[in-house]
């Protein structure tokens, strides 16, 4: 069918009307383009500059943080550039400070309290409404573009996203390299001016991975002036809009956002009224406010979803790391190939390495309930990971069907039956129509299954061909499966999709992601032992991580003799995680044999609770150290991580956290005096001691090592 | 996640040493690469060029009908060519003769008879398996490649599908360019050598339109030989396949198949074991047997559903040419773009123009029971049509949402209670996502509403950018959207999808396709007036159109005075498509009322079946005429269309298939004698005469215009 009529031109005179009233005003409003923090110490300014292009300023205490940058896009066809020739046609000003209550996070309630400033600018040239909306909050700045309904503007496609973020310096940036698919890399520390020749060394390989320049990198980025002051750059509330990279000019030290494309370099879709995710600088000379700052919830929207009884944070097992380590197999058969449908299971021969089965499930399950955990994941319970990966297999899983061996009811009951939940598994394989398709069916069966929440995958490159895992196509599909599974009452767990920003606030049945290297990497040839040290800063802003801590055997050859990886962490260290790593979904990833020969240790893991009161950033230096104090919700108890870098190091905690006059028991897990992630990983001390809110105790940690203390009031 | 464990490998010894059984067998078979068609006119022959080449000829009458043509594929990645390099391990034979039932059709009974030829071959170099089956009817060849399961080729990924055609000379051919993405063009005529010079202008303007080489066409694709022999190259079962297109060499005259891309230029993404669609080569001197020939649909599986009784030949009306024409809109008011589930169509202003108005509805609801029409199709009901095209516009329409005028539950009670039944619209505008994720809800809402049938369409570009309406990601969408309407009993119409290759005959619940230029281009400028004479020929291989004839008011501008366009045909001519032009699915697509100035003529449109017992192609020749005699399902009632091209002419109908001895009255309708479709085209004449199986008739048809004769007996 074609069409050759289109809607006749409509009259906007009451619209233009408005502006001509707001151009009156706009004079009044000129000298208000500065905009100071609550607290004072941030001032953001809007500048327009000769030619009418756009700009903004930010200063920290008197110091810049953002030199003057500029603001725009290039739209895609005839009228292209929204980047110059702007007038501003009005500014507003506003305050805002409310408390709220997250259903699940590190602290009961959180403040959200900025100065907001919106400057309404117009295109001169063409007409064109443009809004820059600035809030500046006690730790950082967020602004984001707003499109206005208006005559000149309806839909248009970008070419690129235009914001700059001038650095003031070559600065230290702790980074990984820019790609449209993963963000699974070590990070990288370096001067910004080394970014160009460490980058090919950066990007290790991956299923799926399309990095675009030698100075691009992802956000979270995390920067340190030479004068200590830390900041971080990222976005938040990425909602219908392709996720931002940065580009850096290493000339001019200045990034500039670079947009994920479609299939056709399209860099966006948009249509007015929209705004854009907000672009996010915090800046502190204290790393501790860095990890503790809520700004990137609270530029998100409250939640969406009304009763959120059914959202609870989870402590659990899986059949998981079995595969992981090569143990055994997601796959049943050996079968090259295989249909859904058509290929009949039931008659083929099993190889006899599938974790998934029946049995063995169980025998999660008895660990589970036995130490009290909550659930137990299951992968590879499904048919269809004989040539799951690789092949662009566009009915690769039904999410539906189990193999033979895995008996979804008699588990389901039995699970019940030791009071233990069970946590679905959806591996997409990136056929991302595929699992749209079958997405309604299952997450029926899951609720008729009593799933009550899903870990989702991604790998490998995104069907149909062309889209990347970090494209506006894709975002779309993550925001929709977190939507759909809410009207199921389903949690989400989604691995290799986008980095969070800060969505969990309006969605907060997106429950994990996983986003960056996970501890998966440890039985891949290892990650950096002071990776750990480095993901709250840059990872966590957005969202929490479902890193599945908690391994107590380092030599994977152990499990695997054809595996020769190496977790690079000590026990101690992988006790710290469950404190230090945030997150309300916290797997306990090792076999239940591994447990069974450190039982003394994995009390520290059955006691940790995964949700907070309150949180306390004791000490933080990225890539050396973090030390945290949580208060489990409802119960009082503290408990204290510390994850350590390379260098042993002795931390001097002070638990003035506690409530004054109480007396406590404090249990030390702690690195042993030889313990080093490399050789001797599995040496730990457990100590108790009693303490009150004048306490200080000094604590030694390994390399790649670190201390947990579980602190109760003593009877 | 990543992953860098594979499956080990496995063990085919069974099935290697089925192949060493098989190559013993081979000299034995070597003699039997000849295969005969049932009345031995056909001879079609496998050759195994130097080299290990595979070809194959084919002959009709001894004459060639191809010369030798190399068969073939190149592979995405590293062993890239199965082109050469081969042996025949094995050589099979069947003969096949069945007679079925098709649900719907143009005879009562279809026979699918064929002697088949499978010859197996082996990459020697490589190890890979390729079978070539063969089966030849007495209309023609099929033939397509099998992919057994084997170990040497397990996911693979075509560069291209390497078929050849090779034409025995510099036929005629009736062609329209090649495009991933539309068949809405008007038919050229010309020679092989000529396209080059003529593609150009062929490349009429379209919404979406993707062409791509100066001498690539599309099939079905007619071909006429200096001594007089018809060939049509076409493609059988196209499913989980690109869509082929075919390429001339016009130096050799060779065709060769050119599948649809996806985003990065791959041909299709395809796992052994499985099967291509089939190539199929019509030949005949006689134009009739190619518009009678089954073999498309032969060549596809038997139905798959099981009860066929809610599958119901459907004639009916629509609001939809008052929009076509531009006399009214399917919006409701000018917003420049809207918001699905934000925008406030209550309480939005109406532009006043919108068709799908509940009053409007009912207007067409009493006029097709008046008439014994058993359906009325309303397009524009549901919100979103203010930009729902070419703005790759994502959540575009939601298809349960109607606008403020449009009562949905009031209409349909009030079709109810007339006898008619309502026929759904769904737009996608090719937001093919958009359209799955609403599907199932949207089929519910069509059952819960009462709607058995559904118009679909894919108005634009494919959205995700770099799909084309012809890749394999979208054919096996169009399969989807069919496969899931039977799920829920509902009938599908699509437009802009593929053309159809037979699928009807495994799903006959896909009751209509556009895939052509159908009567809407008679509202944009006009189609040639042959357009009609040809369409049959090559568009109506593989399924019926829903081309929308019945159109009375050929001065479009009497509706629209903005519209100048004419429709390039007479009222007579319009009755003839009834018959010429066979569907199950007929519209008459006019306003009531223009009909109502025309109730002599329109006595044919109400009169005329839908469905038969048997057709008789009585003349033919492609973008001259064609006349079809039909026998209506169960009543022995009998109707006759003519179409003419430019040229008037005498035809002389010999009714000799009427039942010998018995009398009948037969009402003709037929042009008047200064009808002409440029500016005489309401001139039309009836009369009514006794006729037996003996008589024959007369008649003139002016250009552009034709005759339709109702044939009943006489009391």
């Amino acid at each position: 069918m074609r069409f050759h009529l289109l809607p006749s031109g409509r009259s906007h005179l009451l619209r233009r009307l408005f502006f001509c009233l707001s151009f009156l005003l706009a004079a009044t409003a000129a000298d208000a383009q500065e905009l100071r923090s609550p607290d004072g110490n941030f001032l953001a300014r809007f500048v327009l500059q000769p030619g009418g292009i756009p700009g903004y300023t930010l200063l920290h205490k008197n110091r810049p943080v953002i030199n003057l940058s500029k603001l725009g896009f290039d739209l895609q066809g005839e009228r292209r550039s929204l980047r110059d020739s702007f007038v501003v046609r009005n500014v507003t000003t506003a305050t805002f400070d409310e408390t709220w209550t997250p259903v699940w996070g590190e602290t009961r309630t959180v403040r959200n309290h900025y100065n907001e400033m919106a400057v309404h600018l117009e295109q001169t040239s063409s007409g064109r409404l443009l809004t820059v909306r600035f809030r500046l909050f006690d730790d950082g700045l967020g602004f984001r573009y707003e499109f206005p309904q208006q005559p000149n503007l309806g839909h248009f496609i970008l070419k690129e996203e235009r914001t700059e973020f001038a650095m003031t310096g070559d600065h230290t940036a702790y980074w990984i390299p820019g790609d449209y698919d993963t963000q699974e890399y070590d990070y990288t520390i370096s001067k910004l001016s080394e970014i160009r020749g460490l980058i090919a060394k950066s990007i290790t390989a991956n299923l799926s991975q399309t990095p675009f320049s030698p100075t691009g990198v992802q956000t979270s980025l995390l920067l340190k002036t030479a004068d200590g002051l830390f900041i971080n750059l990222h976005e938040a509330a990425l909602i219908n809009y392709s996720c931002m990279h940065l580009n850096l000019n290493d000339s001019t030290m200045v990034f500039e956002s670079w947009l994920t494309p479609d299939a056709k370099g399209n860099k966006g879709m948009l249509q007015a009224p929209s705004v854009t995710p907000w672009r996010t600088i915090m800046a502190s000379d204290d790393a501790r406010r860095i990890l503790a700052s809520k700004m990137i919830y609270n530029l998100n929207e409250p939640s969406k979803i009304k009763d959120v009884s059914w959202i609870k944070p989870v402590k659990y097992m899986g059949v998981w790391w079995e595969m992981i380590t090569g143990k055994s197999e997601w796959s049943y058969t050996n079968l090259p190939a295989v249909e859904l449908g058509k290929t009949d299971f039931a008659a083929a021969k099993p190889h006899g390495r599938h974790g998934a089965n029946t049995a063995n499930v169980k025998r999660y399950i008895d660990f589970a309930a036995k130490h009290g955990f909550d659930a137990v994941l299951v992968e590879g319970w499904n048919v269809g990971w004989e040539d799951w990966f690789g092949h662009f297999k566009d009915y690769v899983f039904d999410f539906v069907t189990p193999y033979p061996d895995f008996d979804v009811k008699g588990i389901q009951e039995y699970a019940r039956s030791k009071g233990v939940k069970m946590i679905m598994h959806h591996e997409s394989s990136s056929s991302v129509r595929n699992y749209e398709r079958w997405m309604d069916t299952a997450y029926r069966f899951m609720k008729e299954h009593g799933y009550d929440a899903v870990k989702s995958g991604y790998v490998g490159s995104i069907l149909p061909i062309g889209e990347n895992h970090y494209s506006q196509w894709m975002i779309n599909h993550y925001q929709y499966a977190i939507e759909q599974a809410a009207k199921y009452r389903i949690m989400v767990n989604a691995h290799e999709a986008v980095r969070p920003t800060g969505i969990a606030r309006t969605w907060p049945n997106l429950i994990g992601n996983e986003s960056a290297r996970g501890t998966e990497y440890q039985a891949f040839g290892g990650s950096k032992p002071n990776h750990v040290t480095l993901l709250p800063f840059m990872r966590l802003q957005g969202g929490p991580m479902d890193y599945t801590p908690g391994i107590f055997e380092m030599d994977i050859s152990k499990l695997n003799p054809k595996n020769k990886s190496w977790v690079n962490s000590t026990i101690a260290n992988q006790l710290a995680l469950y404190v230090t790593l945030y997150s309300p979904l916290q797997m306990a990833a090792d076999l239940p044999e591994n447990y069974e020969r450190f039982m003394d240790a994995f009390q520290f893991i059955k006691d940790v609770a995964v949700d907070w009161d309150d949180s306390r950033y004791l000490e933080a230096e990225p890539g050396q150290y973090i030390t945290v104090a949580r208060k489990a919700k409802g119960t009082g108890r503290w408990f204290v991580g510390n994850v350590n870098g390379e260098t042993p190091r002795t931390s001097t905690v002070a638990l003035d956290f506690l409530e004054p006059g109480k007396k406590y028991t404090a249990t030390i897990y702690a690195d042993g005096k030889d313990a080093h992630y490399k050789n001797n990983p599995q040496s730990y001390t457990i100590r108790t001691v009693k303490v009150t809110s004048k306490s200080k105790l000094k604590q030694l940690s390994a390399p790649g090592g670190g201390f947990a203390i579980s602190i109760v009031e003593a009877n």
